[in-house]
């Protein structure tokens, strides 16, 4: 990489002022960065000096970096990284000193306000301003300052307003200079630079937008788990303090750490004091109260009162638990988890109904408050709570179970990802305000993903943006499994923490570019970024334990065959940015892109050859046992890669970590072992017999079955195909012929693993072709017969196709609108459909912008999206609104939108469908195929009046709908997972 | 074979009067016969001279065969038959005499009265009595004369009343001396006698009960077609002189011929000339009217009129096509089948609603009689018609068309073997009376069934007894598809045609016994008899085109292993019986015996051991890799077998006659190709962990599932079991424990194909339970963790046990009551509640005789069965009433029963709910999957006022109805093919 070369794209050093505001943009396309750093956002170090920069290293000299030995411990031990990552970036180590005296002319000064006399005497001086920070929550302030004391030339100065405020600043430094947050987690290798010059100026960070940023470690069963204890004896402080200093590096600061049979605090007692040393608040996840493990119950519950998990029951032995818990945890910062769940996070035994239920919950809170006061702090308001409404906690919270004041409402999301809740203004008005339970890896209802990232980035800015703009912003906290895969969508959702509102929805795929240049190096960051967040939005249509061989359709749309596609695409794209890059390069490749493309892409092809197999045996193909052999082939490279992840790569660094077992699901947990998708076999005769398939259909020739192909319109000009295969094992001969003029036939490549299948496009000559409605065959014929394939077309008139210049057509096919094609897209009062960019499964989705906009009660003047749609026959048409699965977040407010066509009186349609909340199941009607989905389809009627040009027109009643798709279709829909592809409007040819 | 030791069974010649009785009697059991037939049904040859008896053969010296050549040229033909037969008896060939010199001191003398002038001499002289057959339909007498004319010492005498009459007289002859009718078409061995001798005695036989008896050779494509065209160069007259002497043999007359693509007529002019000389009377099957194939218009349509097969369109070209038709075969016997269908056995096309086609239909049936009057004979009443009422064609009727009072209504099953309907008295009345089409074999829907034998030969009983005694007896014809696999239902239908009466319910059983007697010799009959009666019946539940991997439940009453334990059985048996068969029955055996038994029993083994797979892979057991190898051995073994088959047996005279594809339904239409069930497999890992399977339950521990056996309760005394198998490849450990002393845990045989699952049986020692409902738990330890399994019981106080002493007890099981166990079986006015032994796949099915007893209108004076049910509790029971899918055949009566607890007033339930009859929809509610699963539940809840003992009371409403089974229980049933296990009333020691 060349500094030179670049230099001129680098920020100058700007006035404070500027860059407070500058903090909050994104850098524009045009400014390539030298240093990446995803938390500055901005690049402060360069190679070669230029007037006024400090000189970090020079001459293969590090400045040397102060640090008073009164500063917190946590504060000097970052230090110690810090001297650690330049020695990594440059070879040359710092000196770590304490006393002033040992300054040099070029000096590093960093430390706490208040904690640090340097930085004190500093700020008294007026050499430092640190006003921006002082007395603010976790900040800090990077600026040059010349002249510093006597002895010192020019000192870099890292102020903190606090101690993780100075750690946050040490760490952006390391990031800045090529240190990656993730170079111990991933692999990521420092960047070499042999000199490190840190341009003039002041860098302001903080307060955060979020106070408590953090990660709940949970499931780490087979996988952190096995690792930790090959590579560090088990899950204790010689692993977490990695993962503490991973937390800091990412300005997080809140971990609820893993507790599947695990007791942090038990378990290794340093693992709290370490934790508050680094400086990490620690908390213990939403159903175990009072820092108390549920693995600590279960071995010792016995011992306190009459060892039942039931406050009805056992009261008084719960409460010298949880009092034992808070005793032992008072001296480190904590946040308390309160309330109280069933054992082994499952429902509370029933304690005579709804609402005995809330009355006991009331009381256990106000016990938990009264230990808190006697064990922790008098004044129990001024500690850290919360009461966290996971699954049918949040139905007390509905039927008006209220806690103190100050206890942090920790709204969840449903396991997958849509929030459930968001706070209304007077919840916002609580001192304790509100947070978010967020899963990116679950294991549980509705179904368990805890295998590889399925977590595309916009969907979660999507989220948590709602959570953000409607105040949720106390406690964010990731549910991240073994923390492992999911590295890309854990650092997005902490560094969104930060500041949800510096990451614009238009700027996500930059952000991703940032990432991958920060990982991976400029030259192939936009081609990373990319592949990384293609395979993440692949992998949520749907998430690859959800894939079965019938998952995608094989009969329709060539919707397997596409999805085959793309992941083959992905794949490559990422094996040829692999075979080009460094050596030194390759691991955390291979952890962050090349192994998830490929292993998702493998499992997902592996089930399409076994639906093709199966397929193809109903059909009687010789190229059934093909694809057979294939999905074998692929099953067995499943293990190879996992072999491979586990031994290989860093050196086997990573045993275990991918021991997930992830093929083979059937229920919501795992399977017991990885399970191949079935696979059959034909018993081939020694013949030259051939059958024919056609698009759409299972069964083919020559079983008796009529074959037709999809419709054809001069609209819409679409393409089909007819397969010619072997059903014995001699070679075919077949005569293929059509008996129209219009109709034509080319032979392709058909998506058979068998060698000998054919596949014949069939295309229509327009020019040929005669207007109106007709039909032609084609005829396939060999020595037993001949299969006769129905071609049905409809050609408009010249007047007809003028007509439907630029609108969608909807003919005889079903058709499929991005729901950004909008002939018109209207604005009101400010409120404004806006694009999210490469949300959903397509190129984006539709919502309302500002999120928080108000419910609108006439439809006639709210927002709308207009849809140009040519009909070529009036009558009754279905209309399948595809929305994303969001919940109805708002208490008291659905998700509807309201449909028309033309200036019809609209129809007033909910996308959502709330649960009864009589019982445990989760939100609303079809949850479960919705999220497994991760589509819920709107179906209704829309009657059009006329043929010929219309306004499909989607007015806003409810902001937080998001609308990805609108199919249009007359009778019925071909089964398929995502629906037709997109259509285009039709074009100005589309007569001829 | 040894006559001597038999002679004392031998029925002595009695007088006619007798033997007219005698015919319609089963032989008893104590009488074993030496040469049984299935004709006469009683045996009159000897191999050892007693006084009296006419030497058939003697000293190597046949008795010469005097045949007049005045006499029909059938009857010469089969008088040569004889001759040979003779031959391959005894190795002595008589000689055919045509002169009355040349008649030996024994002579046969045989002929048609009216055309033999010795016959008829004989009559004169008033040496031969034949009043008992002259003028009748199809009879003849075999009757020994002592000095029939002056140089014969003894004649044997064969007189038939008309051509066939003697020609079945004469067959009867061969298959008494030791031909099976199915020597050529199935290679059973001519038995070897030295010596024959006829016992003295006047033995009379017919006329028929059943006009016409025949079958239909249907979807004859790729078996019976591909080896006729190896072996005869197609289906042509060198074939079907095979099929008509077989016919004939059987007593058959009747023949509808191959049509797919073929024309009987057209194809081979020897095949009409041939068939009515040798004495079979022609038809075209149900949908080809007046003696025209379907394939002559597919050729030939085209020129005449416009082309089209459609009576609207082209009346004129149809009418001439049908005139060619009848003109063509007018000189040979014939029945005509009337009206028309659509082309391709399809239904006509719409002429505007139902009276219009009504209308249309009468109109065609009108021209078409006025084109036999032109043709063939001016008055067409006098020729043989008949008006299929298939498939849309009875709505018609139903709708009141009507056709000629001549024209035989033809009436149908449903395509598997239940009749949809039976004459009325009024149709009864009409001269062209009745008939049924039946069917063995079936290509269509509501599924195809073209493999192997599926047809007990209990149901056909008692469909065409229905048919019989409803007096639909002109014509009886079964489609049997390729005809060679269907050997014996195919006899029995023809032998049941010939004498309905002859054959009593109590003794199918027996018939079989002398069927397989009179093809493999007495010493296995009893044991081949019930091999081939099992397997049929094995493969009607269902058939094995529909086995399917989920078909037999894998986890409830060890349903799929009892299945398979089943097939295995009768696999052993069949392969014992075959190893200490002679050499030259080896053939007959492996095409009747063997070869079906190991085909189905594999079929059915193959699709357990996928489904096993399957179950396997999602418990994770290491062993569903082996049952992946398993599905795929048998896979192979299928091919071995039908290719050996094919080439090996009876030296290649097959060959073809297995190709019909049977593995791989998944519509009603066969596979082009055998497809295997699909298998899984799993990656295991390498440790030794293990799971924990219950019964009843396919998630296993360590899933997050409760495991707890199904309820054990001491007046049913369950067993029950549970699995312990690897998971991973590493020998496993477990403790098993129990924490109640009145588990008992042994350790069996698991159902698996992988050797290191280990199957625990649970019982329970009553002797040590507490009274009451309690539960224990079985725990399995290992390493890793314990699962823990729930038994529940229930023991019931002495008191109770004493009150429930030989009733059946319901507890907390289901139970599952066989229609037969009544406590008490109560007739009413003679009509009578009776078994039908091995119908259904139970023991027996209990029915209403006779069958034509009218409907009850007062169920309390109903016939009625009571079963004596003791229900541990009371409340509100579920009652399955499991019957046989048969239909409403009678004409405003519905298939009802009347059902009561005790004296509570009956509710009248009716076990078929009709369709509705507007559309082609196939005969009633879930008829589709009725006649799948060959059974037809009626549900229903019957409340039990107090727990103890009661009377369970099905009364009859309607004849007609089949009962199989009840089932009772209270809550749900866990899903399976057959319910559970027919349970046993409680025993004396209950209590203990």
């Amino acid at each position: 990489m060349n500094l030179a070369a670049n230099r001129r794209t680098i920020l100058r050093a700007v006035p404070l002022s500027v860059i407070l505001l500058l903090g909050a943009i994104l850098v524009s396309p045009s400014l390539a960065l030298a240093f990446p750093s995803l938390g500055l956002q901005q690049t402060i170090v360069m190679e070669e000096p230029i007037p006024g920069a400090f000189p970090l290293v020079r001459n293969q000299a590090a400045a040397p970096v102060l640090v008073s030995p009164d500063d917190y411990p946590g504060v000097r031990r970052a230090a110690a990284d810090l001297q650690a990552d330049m020695e990594r970036v440059s070879g040359a180590r710092p000196t770590l000193i304490d006393d002033e005296k040992h300054c040099a002319r070029f000096t590093v000064i960093l430390g706490t306000i208040g904690k640090s006399p340097a930085i004190d005497r500093l700020v008294r001086s007026g050499k430092l301003d640190v006003r921006s920070i002082a007395g603010k929550w976790e900040s800090f302030l990077i600026q040059t300052v010349a002249h510093p004391m006597p002895n010192v030339e020019q000192a870099l100065v890292i102020a903190g307003s606090d101690k993780r405020g100075t750690i946050y600043g040490i760490y952006e430094i390391s990031e800045e200079i090529g240190v990656s947050p993730w170079y111990w987690w991933a692999d990521v290798p420092p960047q070499h630079h042999a000199e490190l010059f840190i341009l003039a100026g002041a860098y302001v960070q903080g307060p955060p937008k979020v106070k408590y940023r953090g990660i709940f470690i949970n499931d780490e069963d087979p996988s952190l788990s096995g690792w930790a204890k090959e590579k560090f004896g088990g899950i204790n402080s010689k692993m977490y303090v990695h993962m503490f200093e991973l937390l800091l590096r990412l300005r997080a600061n809140y971990l609820w750490p893993a507790m599947w049979g695990k007791a942090f605090n038990e378990d290794d007692p340093e693992n709290p004091r370490l934790a508050d040393e680094y400086g990490i608040v620690m908390g213990t996840s939403h159903h175990e109260p009072m820092m108390r493990a549920q693995a600590e119950w279960t071995k010792h519950g016995n011992t306190f009162g009459n060892g039942e998990w039931n406050y009805v029951a056992n009261a008084e032995g719960l409460r010298k638990f949880w009092a034992e818990g808070v005793e032992r945890n008072k001296a480190y910062e904590n946040i308390y988890t309160m309330g109280m769940r069933g054992d082994g996070d499952l429902a509370m035994p029933d304690a005579g109904g709804l609402e005995a239920n809330k009355k006991l919950l009331e009381q256990i809170i106000a016990d938990q408050r009264q230990i808190l006061a006697n064990h922790v702090n008098p004044n129990p308001a001024r500690l850290p709570q919360i009461w966290a409404l996971f699954t049918e906690v949040q139905r007390y919270y509905d039927a008006g179970l209220r806690v103190p004041d100050d206890v942090t409402l920790l709204f969840t999301d449903d396991n997958v990802g849509n929030l459930r809740r968001v706070p209304t203004p007077e919840e916002r008005g609580r001192s304790g305000g509100a947070g978010i339970y967020y899963h990116l890896d679950m294991n549980g209802g509705p179904y368990s993903y805890k295998w590889l990232n399925s977590n595309p980035l916009p969907k979660i800015w999507e989220q948590m943006n709602l959570a953000y703009r409607y105040g949720a912003d106390r406690i964010w906290i990731a549910n991240v499994g073994d923390l492992k895969p999911l590295e890309v969508p854990m650092e997005f959702f902490l560094r969104m923490a930060w500041d949800p509102a510096a990451i614009h929805k238009e700027e996500i795929g930059k952000y991703q570019q940032r990432w991958a240049e920060r990982e991976f190096g400029k030259e192939y960051a936009v081609e990373i970024a990319d592949i990384v967040a293609k395979y993440a939005k692949y992998n949520a249509f749907p998430k690859p334990e959800l894939v079965k061989p019938d998952t995608f359709s094989l009969l329709n749309y060539r919707e397997a065959e596409r999805v085959a596609e793309a992941w083959a695409s992905l794949v490559e794209r990422a094996e040829r940015v692999a075979s080009e890059l460094p050596a030194d390069e390759r691991d955390a490749y291979y952890e962050l892109v090349i192994h998830p493309v490929k292993a998702c892409s493998n499992a997902v092809r592996m089930n399409i050859a076994s639906g093709c197999n199966r397929l193809f045996a109903q059909q009687g193909r010789v190229s059934a046992n093909a694809e057979a052999d294939l999905t074998r082939q692929l099953f067995a490279e499943d293990r190879r890669m996992t072999d491979y992840y586990n031994h290989t790569v860093a050196g086997g660094k990573w045993n275990h970590m991918m021991d997930q077992v992830h093929l083979g699901y059937i229920d919501w947990y795992s399977p017991q072992v990885n399970v191949m998708p079935p696979v059959s076999q034909v018993d081939s005769p020694d013949t030259s017999d051939f059958g024919v398939a056609v698009e759409g259909s299972a069964a083919a020739w020559p079983a008796p079955v009529r074959l037709a192909l999809p419709p054809f319109d001069s609209m819409n000009r679409q393409q089909s195909y007819i397969e010619v295969f072997p059903i014995g094992t001699q070679p075919i001969h077949f005569e293929l012929s059509a008996d129209k003029p219009w109709i034509k036939l080319t032979e392709g490549n058909p998506f058979s693993a068998g060698k000998d299948d054919r596949r014949i496009w069939v295309d229509i000559d327009w020019s040929k072709a005669p207007i109106g409605e007709t039909a032609g065959t084609v005829t396939v014929k060999g020595l037993k017969g001949a299969a006769q394939v129905e071609v049905s077309i409809a050609r408009a008139t010249e007047e007809e196709s003028v007509a439907a210049r630029g609108s969608f057509a909807v003919v005889a096919a079903p058709i499929s609108i991005n729901a950004q094609d909008t002939a018109q897209n209207v604005a009101a009062d400010g409120v404004n459909w806006e694009k999210i960019p490469d949300y959903g499964p397509g190129v984006s989705a539709m919502s309302i912008f500002p999120v928080t906009a108000s419910s609108v009660q006439q439809p006639a003047s709210a927002p709308q999206l207009d849809y140009s749609v040519y009909f070529a026959k009036p009558g009754d048409y279905s209309v399948d609104l595809v929305t994303n699965p969001t919940l109805d977040l708002y208490p008291g407010r659905a998700l509807s939108v309201a449909v028309s066509i033309d200036d019809q009186t609209p129809q007033v349609v909910s996308v959502f469908t709330p649960a009864t909340g009589k019982d445990e199941t989760f939100l609303g009607r079809r949850y479960n195929e919705n999220t497994r989905n991760n589509s819920r389809i709107l179906h209704f009627n829309q009657s059009v009046p006329s043929p010929g040009k219309h306004t499909l027109r989607i007015a806003m009643v409810d902001p937080t709908v998001v609308i990805e798709r609108i199919i249009l279709y007359r009778a019925s829909l071909a089964p398929s997972f995502f629906g037709p592809p997109a259509a285009v409007p039709v074009s100005n040819n589309s007569s001829q």
